[in-house]
């Protein structure tokens, strides 16, 4: 049977949340800066919920933040120049182990969340306490790939919704069973929400309001996402 | 100077383009499905432009599929079993050299377009004329990735949209200048038309209303976003 077409999505920019604190709890920001809805999707930048969770570190000099890399990287896949390419504690592939000195004081750092996925877990919890509403959360990063030029927002955590939608067992539009075909509507989900936010503008969360309702169920990114080394032909 | 957040997108399916043959003109189908507007960006999946350009081969018994990908590979960076990934000409690194079989006739496979960034010109030349709209092509399909578990579409082709907004010079929210932030907003604006798809629903191509003005200008995906492999780490 083919499945009806979805119907549309928008995505809506969350402005006004203050500058985050270390402390802060960012489902109370949230749901302060933007009226939630059942069934939306919350994209929070690993910037506010690294900061929220004190993940911030001081740098002392020059050789300070190569330092933090190497501390947060469990294995160097590449190293060109400044460039260092790692496999961090919760197996992402990313420059710099994650470590990112953009939107953050001089002379500090900020570290990703020691675990995304519980960081969205927290937030989807804040936000059905605090505003009563039944909501997936993503926490989003800026990674780049191989292969292709430029940076694409990706899922580091999710909650309440699907990492991965398992597509097999459905129908191709000419009736046969489609093979391997797993989404990763979460990466989808946070590149979506980075066409609202810009690197510059201040924007550290966006919604996304339509999405597939048999997308919500319990999740996580570090299970169905990350690519066990066994399993992946490029490490 | 903080540039001012961006609105809202909507991403909308296009629903009803019929079975697309050889020699059909996708602009017309498009045009005659969906009612376009200025600023929009129409994204279009490799399918039915590959199907609309002929670019489907028969597949004689079982080693023609292989065959196939072997023509269609520049250079095979691994294999394991049946998978292959694999440089195209046009610079892509993909599974089975973007050949496929799904949502196709039995024994048949289709090829990637010849010069997606030229579909998509064509698409957006072909929008202008029947319909009078000034509007971003995007080409999309759907591509693995080393490191993450899942598919998501990227941009294979566009036009009149930038494939790369380079953020260099712009500020951060610390107003500090940002460096190194080139963001892939078309391979972005592809992932996002594909959570209004579904790969089993038969809708092939979406519309995202609401992007930034700043983004549209001339590009091309083979000379923004293909990384030459002497910038390549992993080839």
């Amino acid at each position: 049977m083919t499945a009806a077409p979805p119907a549309g999505l928008t995505v809506l920019p969350v402005a006004g949340l203050p500058e985050v604190q270390p402390g802060d709890v960012l489902a109370d920001l949230l749901a302060a800066a933007f009226e939630l809805m059942d069934g939306d999707v919350v994209v929070v930048t690993q910037k506010v919920v690294s900061k929220a969770e004190g993940r911030q570190v001081r740098l002392d000099g020059e050789g300070a933040h190569r330092a933090v890399v190497d501390a947060e990287s469990v294995r160097v896949l590449r190293r060109r120049g400044g460039l260092v390419i790692s496999e961090t504690r919760h197996g992402f592939v990313c420059a710099s182990a994650g470590v990112d000195r953009s939107n953050i004081a001089d002379g500090w750092a900020a570290l990703l969340p020691v675990d995304p996925d519980r960081s969205a877990r927290r937030i989807r919890a804040g936000l059905r306490a605090r505003a009563g509403v039944d909501v997936g959360v993503i926490v989003s990063d800026t990674f780049g790939r191989p292969w292709r030029r430029g940076l694409t927002d990706v899922a580091i955590g999710c909650a309440g919704i699907a990492a991965v939608v398992d597509l097999r067992g459905t129908s191709d539009s000419f009736g046969r069973e489609l093979h391997a075909t797993m989404v990763c509507v979460s990466d989808e989900l946070a590149a979506a929400a980075d066409l609202v936010m810009g690197k510059a503008s201040g924007v550290a969360a966006a919604v996304i309001r339509g999405v597939d309702p048999a997308w919500f169920r319990e999740s996580s990114v570090r299970a169905e996402v990350v690519r066990p080394p066994s399993d992946d032909l490029f490490r």
